[in-house]
C-alpha cells in the first residue's frame, strides 16, 4: 500500500475535510456549562456518524456527563502490526469575555491573515481541529486503499475542559476495549510554531474553587467599614502570600517533590534554541515573571505553577455600590512536576488559607480536582517511527519536547491501561486556545493530516 | 394649631401611610443601572403627583441624568417662622445578590418578626420609608388645619446611590430657590435603633474604579503559568498592600488631614454607652478589624476607611477554566474625615497603584467621585428645637451624633447655598440597608412622621 496516493487523496480533499470541521465547530460543545448539555451530545453524535463514513464500527457511549465516542477500524486482516488507540476530545473551552471576539466564536471561517490562512473559532485547534486531522488522515487512507494500514481504535470524549469526571471511570469500566499497543494523542503543539514535536513530559494539575466568609450578610461600608473586617481584603492578602518575593509558591512541603532538571535535559532543551523573548513579546510581555533563577522554557515545562484563574466578590456591576460583602470567591489552579501528588497538594493548600483566616472568618472549598504530572518513556519503537515521520512531512526534524500544560488523559493511559502515549499535534503558539479568537492555521490542518497519514504507514512497518 | 390632632390624625392613618409608602417600593428606581432609567422617572412622577395631593407646588425637573423632584409650601400667611428644605432620595441600591432575598426585593409587604412589624422590600429604610415620614407628617398638617405651620420646601434626587452627578450642577443652578433657613436630610438612623438623634458629623467619600491591564489576551496558563505575570496576583498584592500590619491605611500623606478626636468629643461618645459587642455580634462578629488602637465607635465616626467594595477578573463562571487572565477590576473607596481632600486622596491612590505595577503591567483608572467630610455648627436654634422635639416623642432623649456614612448633600447645601443642615432619621442598625432583605420598622415610619409632625410645630414657635 503506498503512502503517496494517500498524501495527493489528503491535498485534493482538503476543501471538503475543511468543510467538514467547519461543521463541527458550529456546534457549541462547552463542556463547564450546563446549557449547553444537548450541544455537547449533537458533537458526539456527528463524530460517530462521520467515523461511520469511513469503515469504523462507532458508537456513542453514555456516562453520568457528557458521552464517549468510541470507534474501531480493523486494518488489514494479514497484518499483525501495532494496533493504536487515538484520543481527542470534541468539547471547547468556555467564550467569554466575547465582545473580545471578532467574530462570532460559534460561525468558523476561513481567514486570510498575514501569516498565512488560518480557521477561526473555538475549538478550532483544541480540539476539533487537531482530532480530524486524525480522522481525515484514516478516511483518505480508506478511499484510497479500502482500509487502514493498520488497526486504529477511536476514544472521544467531552469533558476534557470541565475536569473529564467520567474519564477515569470510562476507562476502568471499559479498560479491555480501550487498551492497544500504543495510545496518540492530538492535543498538543508544534515546537515555537515551527518544529514537529513529541510531547514527553507534562504537567499535572491541582484546581481549587473556595469562598472566603466574613459577616452574616453584606454591611454597609459607611457603618461597617474599617471596623468589620473584609473578605475581599482577606482573600487578596491570602493570594499576594501564595508566593514569596523570589516568585516561590510559599505552600508548605510545595517542592518536595519536585525534581530538578537533569543536565542532559537541560541541555537538550538549549539546544532548541527556545525564543524566550518573542515568546513573552507575541502576547505583548518583555519580563518574565515567576521564579527568578529559572530559564522561561525551564519554568513552562519542568517547574511547578500557582495561578488565580479567577476572583469575584462584591460588586461588580455598573456603577457603585459601596458594600463591603459577606464573601469573596476564587478558582486557583496549581500545575504540578515530578511526583508531587494532588492530594497533598490540595491539602497543604487547604492549611495556608486556613491559617491566614483572620479571626471571625472562615473558608470553604469546592471539591478538588487533580492529577499528577506524567512522563513518557520512549523505548517502545513507534515513538521512533514516528519522530521519523514528522521530520518527512517538515521543514525541521522531529523533536522530543515538554509541555506545560496538562493532559491528564497521558497518564491515565499508562496507569489505569499499561500503555504508553504518543502526544503529537500541529497547534502553534499563537492559536489563542482558551482565548478570544481561537484560530487554527490551515497549514497545521493540512499538515496535520498528512503527517498521521506518515505516521499510520510508519508503524505498519 | 394644635399638634395633638396632627398626631392622632397620622396614628389614624398608619394603615393608608403604609400602603402609599408599598406603592412607592413597587417601583424599581435602581439609579445605578441604566435598565431602571423608566423606573427612576416613574418614581419622580409619583412622588410630584401625591405631593401635590397635598398642596405643595410640585414638577419633576429634568437633568441629564435622572429628574428632581421639587416641591413648595407657603405655610401660614401670618407666619415668619422658619423656612425648612427638606431633602431625601427616591432612588434606591442594586439588589444582588438577588437569591439572598427571602421575599422579591419590589414585592413589599408587612411582616411581623420577633422585634415587631417590619416593612419589607428596597428603598423601605434607604430611602422612601424615611423620605416619607417627612411627607405623611405634611399631609397629617395639612389635613388637620389645611395648612403647614411653617414654610416647607421639599427636594428630591433620584441618582444618591450613583454619585449623584447632577446634583451639584442642579444645586448651583436653581441656588435660590433651593435655599431656605435651614435643611432637613432624612436618611440617617436612631442610635443603637433606640436613641432618636441629630447626625452632626459625617464622612466623606472617594469612589476608586480601576484595571490592571497584563499580557495583550488571556493566555493559556498551561502556556504561560508562572512565566507571565498574573494580574489577579498583581491586584491582590496592591490591595493587600493598602492597609499595614496595625490597619492603617498605607496611602502616602493619608492621615495627614485627618483630625484627632478632641476629649470633649470623645468623652460625649463614651457616654453613649455604644454596645460594640453587640453591634459587631449582630453581624455575625466578634473581633474589631481596622486599626488597632482606636476603639470601633471612634472608627466608624472618625477615622477614614478604605475598602474593596468589588473585586473581578479571570473566569468566574460554573466549573473551570484555566486562563490567565489579561486584566483585573476592583471598585474601591476610601471614607474621608476632617479635612481630608478628595483629590489629594485620589492622586495619592493613583501614585500608589502605579508605584506597586510590576514591569508590563499597566493600570486605568475611571473617572474618581469625591465629597469632603462634613460637620454641622449647632448654633442655629433648630437644631436644640428639634433635639427637643425628639426627645418628646421617644423613650429615650435626642442626642448629637457622628456617622459613619457619607451624605454628600449635607456638605452641598453647606458649600453651594451656605445652610445648616440637621440630618434626622429613623434607620436602625439592623435594616440592612444596601444589602439582601432591606425593612424598616413599622415603629421607625410611625413614630418618624410623629417627629416630623412635632419638628414642625416646634420650629413654628
Amino acid at each position: 500500500m503506498t503512502l503517496d496516493a494517500v498524501l495527493a487523496k489528503i491535498d485534493e480533499n482538503l476543501n471538503e475535510a475543511t468543510d467538514r470541521l467547519l461543521d463541527l465547530l458550529r456546534i457549541p460543545s462547552i463542556s463547564t456549562d450546563p446549557a449547553f448539555v444537548a450541544d455537547c451530545d449533537r458533537a458526539a453524535d456527528w463524530l460517530v456518524e462521520d467515523l461511520k463514513t469511513i469503515g469504523f464500527d462507532a458508537s456513542k457511549r453514555v456516562t453520568t456527563g457528557h458521552p464517549m465516542v468510541m470507534g474501531h477500524a480493523k486494518g488489514p486482516a494479514t497484518h499483525k502490526a501495532t494496533h493504536v488507540m487515538f484520543y481527542g476530545h470534541y468539547d471547547v473551552q468556555p467564550v467569554d469575555p466575547l465582545d473580545l471576539w471578532d467574530t462570532p466564536p460559534f460561525e468558523p471561517a476561513l481567514e486570510e491573515t498575514d501569516k498565512g490562512v488560518v480557521i477561526r473559532g473555538r475549538g478550532s485547534s483544541d480540539d476539533k481541529g487537531q482530532l480530524m486531522t486524525f480522522v481525515e488522515a484514516c478516511r483518505a487512507w480508506v478511499q484510497v486503499h479500502g482500509e487502514l494500514p493498520i488497526k486504529v481504535s477511536i476514544f472521544f470524549e467531552g469533558e476534557e475542559e470541565s475536569g473529564s469526571p467520567s474519564l477515569i471511570p470510562f476507562m476502568r469500566e471499559n479498560a479491555e476495549e480501550l487498551t492497544a499497543d500504543i495510545a496518540m494523542i492530538c492535543d498538543t503543539g508544534l515546537f515555537e510554531s515551527a518544529v514537529p514535536a513529541i510531547t514527553t513530559q507534562l504537567r499535572g494539575m491541582v484546581t481549587e474553587e473556595f469562598s472566603i466568609h466574613g459577616a452574616a450578610r453584606d454591611l454597609h461600608s459607611g457603618m461597617y467599614g474599617g471596623l468589620a473586617g473584609n473578605p475581599i481584603h482577606v482573600l487578596s492578602k491570602l493570594i499576594a502570600d501564595l508566593h514569596d518575593d523570589e516568585g516561590r509558591i510559599t505552600l508548605e512541603g510545595f517542592y518536595d517533590d519536585v525534581p530538578e532538571l537533569s543536565d542532559e535535559m537541560r541541555s537538550q532543551w538549549q539546544n532548541l534554541g527556545f525564543d524566550h523573548a518573542g515568546y513573552l513579546g507575541d502576547v505583548g510581555l518583555s519580563v518574565p515573571a515567576g521564579e527568578h533563577d529559572r530559564t522561561p522554557l525551564e519554568m513552562i515545562w519542568s517547574r511547578p505553577t500557582c495561578e488565580v484563574n479567577g476572583i469575584w466578590g462584591g460588586y461588580i456591576g455598573d456603577g457603585f455600590k459601596t458594600v463591603l460583602p459577606a464573601e469573596a470567591h476564587a478558582k486557583i489552579s496549581f500545575r504540578l512536576v515530578g511526583q508531587q501528588d494532588p492530594d497533598k497538594v490540595h491539602a497543604s493548600f487547604v492549611s495556608h488559607v486556613n491559617k491566614h483566616l483572620p479571626s471571625d472568618f472562615s473558608a470553604e472549598f469546592a471539591p478538588s480536582r487533580g492529577a499528577k504530572a506524567s512522563q513518557m518513556s520512549i523505548d517502545n519503537p513507534a515513538f521512533e517511527k514516528s519522530r521519523q515521520a514528522l521530520t518527512d512531512e517538515w521543514p525541521r526534524p522531529g523533536s522530543y519536547i515538554g509541555c506545560g500544560g496538562s493532559i491528564p488523559i497521558a497518564g491515565f493511559f499508562k496507569d489505569i491501561l499499561g500503555m504508553d502515549a504518543m502526544l503529537i499535534g500541529f497547534g502553534r503558539d499563537d492559536d489563542a486556545i482558551h482565548s478570544p479568537n481561537e484560530k487554527y492555521d490551515l497549514e497545521s490542518f493540512h499538515k496535520g493530516m498528512r503527517s498521521w497519514a506518515r505516521i499510520l504507514a510508519a508503524l505498519a512497518k
